[in-house]
């Protein structure tokens, strides 16, 4: 029997489903689980994107280009110019959801063997992309009792090597809802200038920021324009995961170039898809207002109550559906399979994903858990009344 | 500035879209190009296929589950257990395309710096993907003159060393359109066997099989059960290209696993080309018998009008939807190029894909010219005189 390839041994398991098996089992057992482990929205997909849809009018489901039809980056191309971000439809690189724009960046940015620094925790899955292009990531811990602050820059000098090609960030951030402020932005661009590093910034979530505040993005910086990569897509902006529809933005067009080469050997970008995100562009305001409204509720609802249950610390993020909070447990993965497996209350239990998954650091966030707020306020209580029973019962309580 | 990669830089660039420029240029010249450069069918893809898109009915566009919906796995191991593949939904992986197939079987069996043995010419994009992944292809010509049979089994076994992982064929090939022989089959299993080797098969043409001639799997060897990865698309299938789905197949379960880690980092497969390409499994039959019948007569056409242009030699292929044809020209590059560029018969032109991009030994292919067909015998027979002019005037001309 052949050998499998030890690159593939060593792959990550996603930290997000070591829980899945427990999970079934505790469904068969006919427990009620809270999913606030995973980043699926119950929100409804705007109706002029399902309608784009069921109109389809071509005989053919032909290929597209390999950068996306020049319909849609020219109707996306207004999306972000509206954002300010001063861009041409021809900066505009459409992937396979945001996941191949995360792939496609740090392989046209970063040799194997090189470095990429990233504030932790950071979404699970930028390990399985690094690993799969031979790319290292060097972490930078961000600290709950912080809110989960971008790191101080001497942080970073500290670990900036001559193998160092580039920075990543998420914001909002993905799995601590922090959003960046402008003076951390400035930060990084000064870094990125003095360093002549790549800044990659993941904006998956851009739409949700909360309490009036302002999304700024790297795009709106002035002199990086030969540095910033942004990685998008339509999963939560419109509900759309199952589309698998994202892009990589850059005004950097040889990098530009370069990542087209990735692009083309895959041929094209889902054709359906395109068709229906085109038409999302014109989603509605109130569409957005109202599920900013719903989050807003639900994460209030949340943090306001883990926070009342004792020994917990949330704190109160701008952005994203996410929070990570500190337990008054031993270990995160084992609370969190416990929870699974032997608890519930009144036939419920919480289903959660361990914060150690998206730390590098050995014994990072041991005692974090990470909460999507992707369920209604009423459903939302009901899963906090839960892990406030759970906690008090959980015996490798610690307080 | 940040430097780009150099993996970014040393990406070859599609061969095929290599000519764009010049193809563009002669539209803006007002000359018709007959397109027999790409494998875009123009076949109608099946109605059962569309009407499923335009009948979706969920509210929130989600995410799959990342190795496909159970409901399309178990639709489509019907379809390969009619063929006789003998396998379960569970060996299915279904993928982001049949690149993201490729992609994920080579990574998940080959590491970085080993090899994987192909027969060339071979798909050119072959060579993004390996590249991508660190993976080194040893080419093994196969002949113009032998109709592009497998090669023999001594020229396998002189390039087989300690770092050797798997060898790889496409069954029907593009771009020679060769199907290959139980014969050739069994002695490649035999070489698998022997050696430990991964056999990777790229069926994304199964359904095009003409003159009567059976397709024949590695997936029906017995003993093999191991060793087999079968690549493979819907998007010749049901002329589908733009559903982006494919899938990975292998009874090895350990593979399998692995495989699934790097699905998993990118998430889900598209959603909506699931629910579309499982209802194609009840494509009628009707639709493939009228499909094969047309491109037989276009492979009849073509194959018997090139023959008869003077200089000019194609062998006649027993399956897909192109034929490798040698020109009496001194170089296929500046051919094609000069056809684009320099030449119009009645204003009309022919693009086609210089064989050279399918090699990697250099200088093979030099006067050999991929052509696909892909457009109705009306236009091929205009395509053929255009071609035929072509060929008389260009000025690097060889006898």
């Amino acid at each position: 029997m052949p050998s499998i390839s030890s690159k593939g041994l060593e792959m990550p398991a996603s930290p997000i489903r070591k829980l899945t098996p427990y999970a079934d089992k505790a469904k068969q057992e006919g427990k009620h689980i809270y999913h606030l482990n995973i980043g699926q929205p119950d929100i409804e997909t705007p109706q002029v994107m399902l309608d784009a849809i069921k109109s389809i009018s071509f005989k053919v489901w032909a290929y597209t280009p390999s950068e996306g039809t020049a319909s849609y980056r020219n109707k996306l191309s207004t999306y972000y110019n509206e954002l300010g971000y001063g861009i041409t439809a021809q900066d505009i690189l459409v992937t396979n959801g945001g996941s191949e724009a995360i792939t496609i960046a740090m392989q046209a940015c970063i040799n194997p063997g090189e470095e990429i620094i990233i504030p932790e925790p950071f979404y699970a899955n930028y390990n399985g992309f690094a690993r799969s292009a031979g790319i290292i990531i060097k972490p930078i811990l961000s600290y709950i009792d912080d809110g989960f602050a971008l790191p101080p820059i001497a942080a970073f000098e500290e670990l900036i090597t001559n193998k160092t090609k580039a920075i990543a960030i998420c914001n909002p951030n993905n799995p601590t809802g922090y959003l960046y402020s402008r003076k951390e932005l400035e930060a990084l661009r000064e870094l990125c200038l003095k360093h002549d590093l790549f800044l990659l910034a993941d904006e998956a979530y851009r739409e949700f920021c909360y309490d009036g505040r302002e999304f700024l993005s790297p795009m709106h910086l002035e002199g990086l324009e030969q540095h910033v990569v942004v990685l998008d897509t339509v999963s939560k902006r419109y509900s759309a995961c199952g589309a698998r529809l994202g892009c990589m933005i850059t005004k950097n067009s040889a990098l530009w170039n370069t990542a087209l080469k990735f692009a083309q050997a895959r041929l094209s970008p889902p054709a359906v898809a395109q068709i229906a995100a085109e038409a999302a562009v014109d989603t509605p305001q109130q569409y957005f207002d109202a599920v900013k409204a719903e989050y807003t509720d639900r994460r209030d609802v949340l943090v306001a109550g883990l926070n009342r249950i004792s020994g917990v610390y949330c704190p109160n993020p701008g952005g994203a559906f996410y929070v990570v909070a500190r337990f008054p447990i031993d270990n995160a993965d084992r609370f969190c399979q416990w929870m699974l497996e032997h608890f519930a209350y009144e036939n419920q239990t919480v289903m959660m994903a361990p914060a150690t998954g998206f730390y590098s650091t050995a014994d990072a966030g041991t005692n974090e858990v990470r909460l999507a707020y992707v369920l209604n306020t009423a459903d939302l209580k009901k899963a906090l009344v839960c892990l406030e029973k759970g906690l008090a019962e959980y015996p490798g309580r610690r307080v």
